[in-house]
């Protein structure tokens, strides 16, 4: 396994995806039947009477495909990617039927951790675009990674 | 539709998941498959060999689940859940296949807006746990919710 540790990055450091993706009526309603089953993300006539006038993904699905545009920008190789905090988590916008998403993350610190010599803290801030350039998420991600064997 | 306004809450109000969610196997991975596809949450001979020793859910999905939980227990009545902002998210604990997820919201705070007084932000804490007692995430959400029509 190809592995890239706490030591291999700095602040500054930009991880952009690789991918995209569509938020398709069909997957905001995939998602939100299993985890968000509120009218306005699944029935357009309800939906168009509330705030936001029409069908939107739910906000969790937004996040959601944000962490499958991180992984699969296999940020730490092999590692697997494992959070401790977020902080700073915003929605800026709606996201509606056809918006087509990407992600993506800057350091902003490299901590090793007092207590732990063999691991540290990476902090992330994770910005959701769509169309490529408009930003519907904000969030920050602490992440628990590996140093380096020595 | 019967709805419940920003003026029905006080701090200290506290809203339980009607229901439970248990983390199968099958649902773990239908999740991780979509959104997560890491090994930790995948493949049983990988997971072993990291950091939590075997498959855990992704946090993602512990987070999409609390939500379905809160969603089905209509704080709001028939108005939608609108999240504008979370704060100090923290994963506890990792959550493994047969874990039974709830979930219960506090109210931290009421605030009417300044700006626009037909509305106003509510704060929760909403809390998961497994098991019935054990937290395995916590987070602040702040909500956009209308104030009662004069």
């Amino acid at each position: 396994v190809n592995r890239r540790y706490l030591d291999d990055f700095q602040p500054g450091d930009r991880i952009p995806s690789e991918g995209e993706y569509e938020m398709t009526l069909e997957r905001i309603r995939d998602y939100a039947t299993e985890y968000d089953p509120q009218p306005i993300h699944l029935d357009a006539a309800a939906a168009v009477q509330e705030m936001f006038g029409g069908i939107v993904a739910s906000g969790w699905h937004s996040l959601s495909v944000t962490m499958q545009l991180i992984v699969e920008a296999r940020p730490f190789g092999g590692s697997p990617i494992v959070g401790v905090a977020i902080e700073n988590l915003r929605f800026l916008r709606p996201v509606r039927t056809g918006d087509v998403l990407r992600a993506e993350a800057e350091v902003l610190s490299v901590r090793r951790s007092a207590s732990r010599p063999e691991q540290g803290f990476l902090v992330l801030r994770v910005v959701t675009v769509r169309q490529g350039d408009e930003p519907v998420l904000t969030q920050d991600w602490t992440l628990l990674v590996p140093r380096r064997p020595q």
